[in-house]
């Protein structure tokens, strides 16, 4: 049994979802682990992490029309607004989707369904670089 | 130290929760591994996993009424219908709820708190046939 | 490669954020695992986990405020009220934020971002003891 640790830099252009799949299953399969467990961790308050449909690219602007409206941009409903009016909406849509995730790793790759897809979910305007922390134990 | 992985088949017949507390604490007693970190992924994005009270049914009803709120199945909202006016939403509880659960075990079972019970939430209309990945780690 | 438990008791006083970075960080300090795999688990349906900016304190009466919005303690939409008004709503912010939370551990400490914390979310507006179990599996 065994461990290693990564951290995934992620460039983001302002909001929305970053697919992240590909680089966490390369990095996955270039650790020699057959089975075990992986965990992603997002360093961030403003960003999250999520599993989503990896086909119809129409699904990802749902997402993003559904959050603006379930968190709204509305200063007059926040206190904090120190980075302006998407910083605490940016909190509050972290909170509601994921900082981790964790998944089983079988055959050297993680069991993904075949609709499922890994992203970064970014809630500010400006560009970012998020950073992902990948852990992987297992033999 | 060991590891053991399972994927549990669940029957859905339409939306609401499915509970999964027992093959999920008999599939870790089976494994025989008493201390350690049990792991479930839910290989689907129009279903999810989450822990709730186990002792009133109506919780359950309260939850599905609520989630028909937050998440409305109303099609002038949302671009992707591919499956039907139940298939975006779908996808947006999956992501307000858990893909993945770990919960630590001790003395060969997960220490759910005495009210907590795991549930598969189905989000569809249509039954369907839902595989969850089970991991456990330890020794 | 080895694995501790522990279970940490949390004073609540009414809704909110309760601050439990320290306690995690000193407890994970005193195991002596240097890398390795975090869990926390909450084992309650009425409390909940979140990872939050730990700079303002705006932030949580932001969160408070929008949570009571999100999920409002309004008798009529709910059938489940055996503990009052703020039982339902208690669960359904349970189940938006999390039970559980994974995070790897590095150079003996959790790899947690500059700006984050880790809280126990009470949802219940009566003071309760919450447990919330710790496993650590690393070496």
């Amino acid at each position: 049994m065994r461990q290693e640790l990564h951290t995934l830099h992620v460039r983001t252009h302002g909001k929305g979802l970053v697919p992240i799949t590909r680089p966490v299953i390369d990095w996955v399969a270039s650790t020699g682990i057959g089975t075990g467990l992986l965990t992603l961790w997002c360093r961030h308050t403003s960003a999250s992490l999520t599993v989503q449909e990896n086909a119809d690219p129409t699904v990802r602007e749902d997402i993003a029309r559904y959050f603006e409206a379930l968190v709204p941009e509305d200063p007059s409903r926040y206190i904090h607004d120190d980075e302006g009016p998407d910083d605490m909406p940016a909190h509050l849509r972290t909170m509601l989707t994921n900082t981790q995730l964790s998944i089983p790793v079988a055959d050297g790759c993680p069991v993904l369904g075949t609709w499922q897809g890994l992203y970064l979910f970014e809630h500010r305007r400006m560009a970012h670089r998020r950073d992902i922390v990948l852990h992987i134990i297992g033999a």
